[in-house]
């Protein structure tokens, strides 16, 4: 999508042919800055310092990054390296996982001296297929954007509220949750979004607000705790949110807080739409709530926050009391109960396994 | 309660005998700092600037405003002054006005010469009785909390979900949510409290976490985002949160994002318990969702947030893109329904008109 008038996506060949050039998300809102990766130990840290972050950007940076490693050793022990460090980045990222087994199958096929050009191929095709995705998303999920706004007759802007960023900066470009709302702008509906600010990384105030903008969507920056009270007072349409993971019985994996906001949206009747492209769905699990691990991260995302100085400089703040404990949870899961419909390149579909099955019987069968 | 080892209240008459003495809130949890109030324009401006907040504590300064006003100019033009400059602080608290007009009455009732006296006399009486209040709240409380231990058959720790701060901070001592958690831990029920951080003002991460610090009573900070979660894995044995005003009804209204904690309190069946003292019950108003006006604040609050940088200063910092525009509602309303029970300094009684009448008959008769 576009930053300025330009249009970017989220990570790029450089003009060397070889390096990967991708966008620094942790810098935004402050700084658009963009960051060379040249190895396979710099790709897996821009995954792990969330350089780059979003399910579908994190397969992408884990796909080129496998083929950065076959360009410096193509050998068994380079595929094990690459994939060890790869994996080891993101426990929750299911596309990671499919991204690097991807990438491990497809060269193992191959002899050696071919397995990095071979792996540069794919990696590329692998971002042209998430784009393809996330705009077929966006295609079916405007529909319902637009049913809402027909709801009201047309007679004022259609209220979105999402959680976290799955926008274009989740993904190579579109994004998942936000691919309808890009769509609807484009097509003349007046969709304003309310953005979550979403504690403890702030991607909603930092990324989710800064794409938007740049993009010259309608937005409003809310903290998480105002959600709620924005759907009793009829002041949001529908939910649009993104998932890590999707169980295929419809349990939705996503951001810490959007288990809170879909218990707001069904008491309050408002739908509650997640997003996703078909490879996050792990067809492996049932019940999301049993079997998927949550991540905790490092407790100094919640004791502090970075942010801008009067002095335009990015500082960290600490925000607790020094001897204060804190936890921090990255994710909790959505019973499919509470999901209105899921949104996917294959079209719209009930959050459960008959929904998911229908749109997906090769994955069903297989698994 | 305790700051290092020595007892504070937050609010007390000066060594002079007529300054009024509070603690900076604002400073907190980075510094610990008082402030003397010398007039009633310092007394307005440390309740709209927040120096102090909560219901009961916001009461007890507008009646020490009100007799610091008394003690400029007791004339009826002192009185008009008095009560317009106090009550247009803080829109959405109701024992700021309760505490107003009982000073107003009482000063009238009077000559000119007598007024400052006894309105200082009474503005005593009115910390001294939100003590009691707070002590009684705390008395009745801590048997639920002593119950979710007996049903854990005392095995491990208790552990309480509080938003915000309804702590002794936010009165003159002991707290209403936090009252019952101090009796506990004084009774020495090993109680643990998850303190929501509470954006956009941080008032759990900042203040509920250092009171609970400085007393020694067991706690982590979690964000807002988290609480559902723990509740859905069973983390949460019972949720205690205050309220700014209550309805005839029994619906809540407390700082934004503590209906989406209720919710979440249902969905998994953790009982969700509201502390409250009778004068912050709004007899005039049935249903909390339709009437009660929800105070909207600086969009600042939201874009921005203070912290202790690197060298110690207190800085604020931006959260969002410049051009962002942001929203900033200050309060939700917790319908009734969702809540299982009121704690109040006479009992606990259900969340209803039912329950509230049979515990204030003389109240609800008169209204």
């Amino acid at each position: 999508m576009k930053v300025g008038q330009q249009h970017y996506r989220t990570i790029w060949l450089g003009a060397d042919g070889w390096s990967v050039e991708v966008i620094d998300q942790r810098r935004l809102p402050h700084d658009f800055a963009t960051v060379r990766l040249t190895n396979l130990s710099e790709a897996a840290d821009a995954i792990r310092t969330m350089v780059v972050r979003g399910a579908p950007l994190i397969g992408a940076t884990a796909a080129y990054g496998f083929a950065l490693a076959m360009r410096a050793d193509a050998s068994e022990t380079g595929i094990a390296s690459a994939r060890t460090a790869l994996i080891a980045t993101r426990p929750t990222a299911v596309n990671l996982r499919w991204a690097v087994d991807e990438m491990t199958t497809l060269v193992r096929q191959l002899p050696g001296d071919r397995r990095a050009a071979a792996a540069y191929r794919r990696a590329g095709e692998i971002c042209d297929e998430d784009v393809r995705i996330n705009a077929a998303i966006g295609d079916h999920g405007v529909k319902l954007i637009e049913a809402a706004w027909n709801q009201k007759a047309r007679a004022s802007r259609v209220n979105v509220l999402t959680h976290c960023n799955a926008g274009w900066l989740a993904t190579v470009d579109w994004g998942t949750a936000l691919a309808p709302v890009y769509k609807a702008h484009a097509a003349g509906i007046p969709v304003h979004v309310w953005a979550d600010e979403t504690r403890p990384r702030n991607q909603g105030a930092s990324l989710t607000a800064w794409e938007l903008g740049q993009h010259g969507v309608p937005h409003t920056v809310i903290v998480d705790n105002a959600g709620g009270h924005l759907m009793q007072r009829g002041l949001v349409d529908l939910c649009l949110v993104g998932t890590d993971r999707t169980s295929r019985g419809g349990d939705v994996c996503n951001k810490i807080g959007t288990y809170l906001k879909a218990l707001a949206a069904e008491d309050t009747g408002v739908p509650f739409y997640v997003s996703l492209p078909g490879p996050t769905i792990d067809w492996t699990i049932r019940d999301g709530l049993r079997a998927i691990p949550i991540e905790e991260r490092d407790i100094e995302e919640v004791t502090t926050i970075s942010g801008r100085d009067p002095q335009g400089r990015i500082v960290s703040v600490g925000l607790t009391p020094e001897s204060s404990p804190a936890a921090n949870y990255a994710f909790d899961v959505t019973p499919a109960r509470l999901v209105t419909a899921l949104i996917t390149e294959r079209g719209v579909c009930e959050a459960s396994e008959e929904g998911l099955s229908a749109l997906y019987p090769e994955r069903a069968a297989a698994s």
